[in-house]
């Protein structure tokens, strides 16, 4: 059987039914929303050619835009051979249910809906793919939160997939990690226009709160020396920041920097779905439920290639480094090096490039093999 | 002439008179509040033996209290040979003229208070030297924003020391330091009781603001293993932030570990002198008007030690490692070596105790010699 996929690069949307989370609440009549590309082959309950690739806290389901140097023809994930599939989490506002989406019962979910965890999301996607009518895949791939539930799919359902690639994450939430995403969620929640979740039923979004919580994890999103080489103590352009009174009017080129990432995000991210996966975030444990985070890690049985940056703040080296030394499966360990930090795995494509070939190579190893990049003949 | 001092461990306050910003504002009748342990012996335009402290962020004049460990008799700042003098910095709240101060023409200075930079801080307190009759020290000491004025004094005031330590500090605000920095500003600002600074005349306080500042502030702060080792993914005792919905009140053990730090705060900080202190902090640039950074630097004529923490989130190791590379008369360099991060030189007592009786008998070879710590002899 052929499963019957959306068409390519288009978005669509699958209804799974009644959910249950971990934490015990349903969410009735939910929906995954996907893209796909590239053209499915193989047995879709054995050997077949597709990689399910998992998006970051904010990120969505069109896997060829933010991963554009990677997802494409001829690309390292090639999709002349390899039928890429990315979803939108559920909770996120890509087009799968939530905290924005209509509730059965009217009006928006809001604060009807639950919390969800790492699970919560992993579950919900295997049973959008059992919808499809696939039970097993090649990959799963995913960096930040998407390496959470990659991780999380290896243990959840290791018979789905024959290789993971978990880049850029760690084994559970620290409680550095858990602190500055609590500070986010609670810029959003001092909003005055958040109404507790509520504020779908108000003509106000709570934008500022949003900007705020952006603002602080961008700073943990890049590394601390590339954001002082590109803005070190530089004013604005026609601000001065050192004038006589303190003026927000008035800025360092970092927080101008600041200000212009965090109103990108405000024009296409929901408040409500920004607490929803930080908090999936601040719940991502490999180790509950399984006898602790070391025995967990040694269960898995899916061969598993994990990804760093050197420069991570958000998710420091020493924590993909905890991961290779104690999953069960390592396929391979690999550092991207960048001055860049957490966002190096969206950013240094060219070394990406080179980790998801090698990726692909170690765990496929009769599959196609891609060309390598023109470079490699030279260097 | 031996200056008139205040009675030892209690607050003293000493009027500066008008003291005109470096952004060219003038704040009348400003003074300055201190405090002193140890007699003044030597001469107040020369040789003496006064250590001048300075505070962090939201430090105050009581070293004695924040130090208690390193100032005293026998300890490493022994005021049995050391007079050791703290001042409350200019726009601090420890008695210092600062935002929640009286305004000469009614209220309190509110808004009218001007942007502080590290240099103004440094000007009143040489102002309030001055006023003592004291035109010399034998040296500043300080960390952290302490650290930024004590490189201030060793440029603006090269002659009123004998030498300088230098602690946790950078030579100018780095870029992400500036974004952090002013992601805590925002959260006072987005304060509905901020008023823009003019909440002294109603009868509410920022404090939500204040304290999410504070959370933020305090993850860069400790270490980020230090916090995961003590706090990891734990819940707090009775409260379950697992379930079925986000509630604020069910948290994990890291994010009321960080209330906490917050609660104490916010009980005893004035938020306007938070937000003059970190802008103070934005502002900090040892090149500014002096042709750059290293030209700067090169040009410091007086001794200086230089001092980091090896797991410093806010002032990484490298920008004590770039002072000392470029300090035009480094004295010494020392690395304390701690999980703690930033806190380190307030926490690790042992290892500063050290840091701070190496300081002294290098910048003062000939001066009192105090024992050495007794687990010296074993070690």
């Amino acid at each position: 059987m052929i499963p019957d996929l959306v068409e390519a690069g288009t978005l669509g949307r699958v209804g799974i039914g009644s959910y249950s989370t971990e934490a015990g609440v349903t969410i009735d009549d939910a929906e995954i929303a996907y893209q796909r590309w590239g053209s499915f082959a193989g047995d879709a309950h054995g050997n077949n050619n597709i990689l399910l690739i998992e998006h970051a806290l904010t990120g969505d389901s069109n896997v060829a835009d933010w991963w554009g140097d990677l997802v494409g023809p001829g690309k390292a994930l090639d999709t002349n051979h390899w039928c890429v599939i990315a979803t939108n989490a559920l909770g996120g506002c890509g087009g799968s249910t939530g905290p924005s989406s209509p509730h059965p019962d009217g009006g928006r979910w809001g604060s009807r809906f639950p919390a969800l965890s790492i699970r919560d999301l992993v579950h919900a996607e295997h049973a959008f793919l059992n919808k499809l009518g696939i039970s097993r895949v090649h990959a799963v791939i995913g960096g930040s939160m998407g390496g959470a539930r990659t991780l999380e799919w290896t243990l959840l359902y290791p018979d789905a997939l024959d290789a993971a690639c978990v880049i850029a994450v760690s084994a559970r939430a620290s409680g550095w990690q858990i602190g500055i995403q609590t500070a986010q969620i609670s810029a959003i929640e001092r909003d005055p226009f958040w109404h507790g979740g509520n504020y779908y039923a108000t003509d106000k979004v709570p934008a500022d709160g949003l900007a705020a919580a952006r603002r602080i994890a961008h700073l943990t999103y890049r590394g601390e020396l590339e954001i002082d080489e590109r803005f070190g103590t530089q004013p604005q352009r026609g601000e001065n920041p050192l004038g006589p009174y303190r003026d927000d009017n008035q800025r360092f080129a970092v927080n101008s920097y600041l200000d212009y990432q965090a109103s990108k995000l405000i024009e296409r991210f929901d408040a409500g779905s920004y607490v929803a996966m930080t908090e999936a975030l601040n719940r991502h444990d490999i180790g509950r439920d399984r006898g602790g985070l070391n025995k967990a890690l040694a269960s898995s049985q899916v061969p598993t290639m994990v990804v760093g940056v050197d420069t991570d703040i958000l998710y420091p080296y020493h924590q993909q480094e905890h991961l290779s030394r104690n999953l069960g499966n390592l396929l391979a360990m690999a550092k991207v090096v960048s001055p860049v930090g957490h966002d190096a795995f969206l950013t240094e494509s060219r070394q990406m490039d080179r980790v998801l070939r090698n990726f692909l190579r170690l765990s496929s190893p009769d599959g196609p093999a891609p060309e390598p990049l023109e470079s490699e003949y030279y260097i």
